[in-house]
Order: C-alpha cells, then structure tokens, then sequence
C-alpha cells in the first residue's frame, strides 16, 4: 500500500464517521420528540423518565448513584426524587444494616408507569422496523450493542 | 412451519426491538451529556446548537420552518431567534421578492461555532469508533441511513 493510499482510506473513514454522526444526531432528534409525545399521556417529566428508567434496570440505589447515572448535580436528583416520593412513584428506604445509608425504591406506580411508557416507545420502534427481517433487525441490535460497549469503555 | 413457530418467531423480533429501543436509549443519553460537555466550551445552548445546525444543514429558513423542525411553539423559536440575532450568530434577512417573508441566515461567527461543534462531536465518535474497520464503519454507516430513512417515513 502507498502512503498515499492510507491518506484515501483515512479520508473515507472520517467521511463516514462525519455521517454516522449526523444520522445519530437525527435519530435521537426524532426518538426524544416521539419520547415526549408518549410522556403527555403519563404524569411524569422527561428527567422523571430517566430517573425511574435507571430504577427499573438497576434497581435501588442511593441518590449519589443515581446522580451519577444522570449526569446531574447532587441537589437536582435530590429535587427530582422528592417530587416523585410526593407523587408515589418511588420511596426512600433506609439501609437495613446501615441505617445511615438510604436507598430509593420504585413503588407500584412508579414501575406500572415506566413499564408502560418502555412498552410504548417499543412499539413505536418496532413500527419504525416494521419492514425489517428478523435477520436485519438482529443486525442492527448486534451494531447498537457494539457500539453502546464501546461508548461505555471511552 | 407449525402456528406455534410463527409465534416464536414474533417474539424473538419482539425482543430484539426491545433491546434496541434500550440501546438507542442509552446511546442518545450518552451523546447528550457528550454533546453538553463539548458546549460548555462555546457560548451556545443546546437549543441554539440544534437551530444553528438547521440552518447549516438546510440553509436559510423562515422561523415557522424552523419552528417545525424543531418541534417547538413559533413563539418559543421566536425567542431563540431574538437572542442569537442580538448575539450576531444569526440575522434576519427580507425575501427580495416578497418583503413580507423573512427568513434567518446564518452569520460567520454562527457558522464558525456550528461547523467547530460538530466537527469535535465527529471527533469524538470517530474516537469511539477508532477500533471499527472501514468495512465495519461503512456496515454502521449503511444501518444508521437506513434506520433514519424508515424513520422519516412514519
């Protein structure tokens, strides 16, 4: 291979990243405004969703963790919470053998809703996939898993 | 195939559009907060980011365009609009056709921010794809077109 033949193939890679950026941007566009179209039928905030999202799939956790996982200020999360202890979706348990350790739990309500709202947003995509192969749809989960893994190593 | 295989079948896709609802999910919420990182360095919103990267894409638009693309009230682009005209990004500019259309047009300082933006947001990616063959690169790059493509038709 020429050096200059490097050069080519640099260019092409970075003028397909360039693309792959600009799709994603797109994507997730249309994915938040279908997301808060669904979330006007539930009593929750887009942060609410995220907060009980991340309660669903990792269970209990202290506000600090769940601060962490949002990427958002210690007293944003502590807002957040309280307003969703208010309305029942989720509650503050203390630490059984530590009891200076509080932990937050999804309630009935707060599970029942973002069950319903995941459940929502799943059918919207699979609207969107609806002409895909079960061989192409499995492409496509295999690249969201690689590249969701390689997001997560940076 | 037995009726029985059909189900099967259904459920397999089923869950499969599941996981990628997830891993879309996860993967805009980690390019958000990436995208928000990268403005702190840039005095733009992320509101402003997404008006400015309309206007780079598609050129210039009247503020009701605008207001469509960005799902938002005409009233609130309005606003958005104001501030970035006042903050030289953006000016207004008559139809020299038709005095009473006014579109927005992209002024240098706004487009040198956007072009910038974007391109440390290919940066990135193009650091998180480092490991992707060319091949591979073109395999997300296909699947991403796609995906949008289908998108754009719902």
């Amino acid at each position: 291979m020429k050096s200059g033949d490097v050069e080519m193939a640099k260019s092409n890679k970075e003028m397909l990243v360039a693309s792959i950026e600009k799709e994603i941007r797109y994507i997730s566009a249309i994915i938040k405004h279908k997301g808060r179209e669904i979330l006007n039928n539930y009593p929750i905030t887009p942060p609410q969703f995220d907060a009980l999202q991340w309660l669903l799939e990792e269970g209990d956790m202290t506000i600090g963790e769940l601060s962490n996982k949002m990427f958002l200020a210690f007293s944003t999360t502590t807002d957040l919470v309280d307003r969703m202890e208010k309305n029942k979706l989720l509650v503050r348990v203390k630490d059984e053998k530590d009891r200076r350790v509080v932990r937050i739990h999804l309630l009935e309500e707060g599970k029942r809703i973002i069950d319903e709202v995941i459940e929502k947003r799943q059918n919207y995509l699979g609207s969107i996939l609806s002409n895909y192969s079960e061989e192409e749809t499995e492409l496509l989960n295999i690249q969201m898993l690689k590249l969701h893994q390689e997001m997560k190593e940076d």
